[in-house]
């Protein structure tokens, strides 16, 4: 790719934007001019990319038209605020927010589904899912041919960087104040988060569920084209800092060939399967790896149609920055 | 009850067997004499029985002729090297442990199989199951009459406490070298158990399943007395010090009515149902509580016929050590 492409991060100053930034220069992106920017508030502090320090600036005074890809990066109410500016500039929006509607801004995981991406028309909308339905889908894509998924129950043990900077602060503070015996003020989350679980993330609607287990549900039936398959969720909140896990069950219309499985995944791109005996955590292993780790990969105790296994992968690249930069890395064969 | 009755309590200076010595001075039982009984490492140290300090002594050395009921709260291996004595001395023996064939000693927990005691002979040998096989057990089983279980997917947030004292200084001393920048030296676990979630309780058997999960999938069906009902479990360690989570995911041959199983759980003994809304945590709620906290009590987001909620005890109390004891204090209307 000779031709360089302008670029404009919204939510630079964040975690996960300052990821894409990060993960632009790894992957050698060819990056043109790259505009950093953020809300009135984070605007002014700056950002390094390639051995520069790049200044943030306010995005609502940007013109889109400046740039051919947009990371929107931030809260969903900043891209509803400016995704529709960038289309009408021309710009390629891709959404790691959640805040556009599924209709307008499909969810892509290239290993999944990449293929959609070509029959979108420009000025192209795409969205990334929720870091727990990009590393699950990532993990279900290549079981298709091999087994007949009937139901899918889920618990994902969300790190405290799901909730931003923020949430890795308190837990630090919430630790320290606890081992030096001093008083607990809990602030980003409703109670003590360090050293304890908390079984829900976010506010539950009138049957118990809260939106990121609907949100969840509805990303892996799109990403899968499985419309109609059974998923059961439950969210909860580790004290963990980085790196989202879920303990999967899954259940089929037939008798599951474990091996068979695991060569697949195997076999499979972005998946690291980790050998039996052995199994793959948050810090060691999927923390600042592109890779989603596979581990514990097992049949059911006693029933041959079920099958078990445990998924780790950083929330903050392939759960969302990387994927983003991936997208756009398609994206770019077409969009200059 | 008039009659006191002399006690034994071997592991004595374990987490659970001080646990014991303390509960049965709470629930004011009517102990006699109360032997405190260890290993020759730990004899020699006292523990703390209703304002005095008790002598742990060498089990090896005990007459079990000296009591009436005898508290195994020690690991597997001393349960079957000391249990036969007892048993000879014409001692009830409640085994804490697992150590014993469960055709030997039936589990038992109060509010679910407690008619199971009029059906043994003497001398008593009753065992406790795994503390999360108590506290679910405790949670399906007023749902009999409401829910036909077909299938129950449990994941198992496990506290480092599971392990026992070393367990919990681990977690403290791993946290506090971490926070101070210090290099970190796993023991007890066999990595970073401080901020990070470990997907494997023990070691695989060849199919990928650890002995703790085959235990409470087989605890499960005979405490509820469904020898052929499917349960699919995956035990995880949390940094976590006390306190077991279980977030289980229940499905039913017919639609859940919600309501109805709240209000049962509401009248059912021993536990604690949270509003819809709130939740329990193990910090907060559960440790150093007798009930069994349930809450997030939900249908399936798309499915009639699943019945979604969590559970958190205290492990080392209704887990386990005031489960000896409530199976004790139904013995002795019978044993003396």
């Amino acid at each position: 790719m000779s031709q360089s492409i302008d670029i404009a991060v919204i939510g630079a100053t964040g975690t996960v934007g300052e990821t894409i930034v990060q993960i632009l220069e790894e992957r050698d992106f060819p990056v043109g001019d790259l505009h950093l920017l953020a809300s009135a508030e984070s605007a002014g502090s700056s950002v390094a990319y390639r051995g520069k320090n790049v200044r943030v600036r306010e995005v609502d005074a940007f013109d889109f038209n400046k740039v051919k890809i947009a990371f929107f990066a931030a809260g969903p109410a900043v891209t509803r605020s400016y995704a529709a500016r960038a289309t009408a500039a021309g710009c390629a929006v891709i959404d790691l927010s959640g805040g556009l509607p599924v209709e307008q801004a499909p969810n892509v995981v290239p290993e999944v589904n990449a293929p959609l991406l070509a029959r979108l028309t420009k000025p192209y909308q795409v969205a990334c899912p929720s870091p727990a339905a990009a590393a699950l889908s990532v993990v279900l894509a290549p079981l298709h041919a091999l087994i007949d998924v009937q139901r899918i129950s889920v618990t994902a043990c969300m790190a405290v960087s799901s909730l931003g900077r923020e949430g890795v602060t308190e837990l630090a503070r919430q630790t320290a104040e606890l081992l030096n015996v001093r008083p607990l003020e809990p602030k980003v989350f409703d109670r003590q988060m360090a050293f304890n679980v908390l079984a829900q993330v976010g506010t539950p609607d009138a049957q118990g569920h809260v939106p990121l287990e609907k949100r969840l549900v509805a990303e892996l039936r799109e990403l899968l084209s499985l419309p109609l398959i059974k998923v059961g969720v439950t969210c909860i909140q580790v004290p963990v800092f980085f790196g989202d896990s879920l303990s999967v069950s899954v259940q089929t219309s037939a008798s599951v060939d474990v091996a068979a499985v695991a060569a697949a995944l195997d076999a499979a791109q972005g998946i690291e399967l980790v050998d039996a005996g052995d199994y793959p955590t948050p810090v060691g292993d999927a923390v600042g790896q592109d890779a989603v780790y596979v581990g514990r990969l097992r049949g059911g105790i006693d029933d041959a149609c079920e099958l078990n296994f445990w998924v780790t992968s950083d929330n903050v690249r392939k759960g969302a920055a990387l994927n983003a930069v991936q997208v756009a890395e398609l994206l770019i064969k077409d969009v200059v």
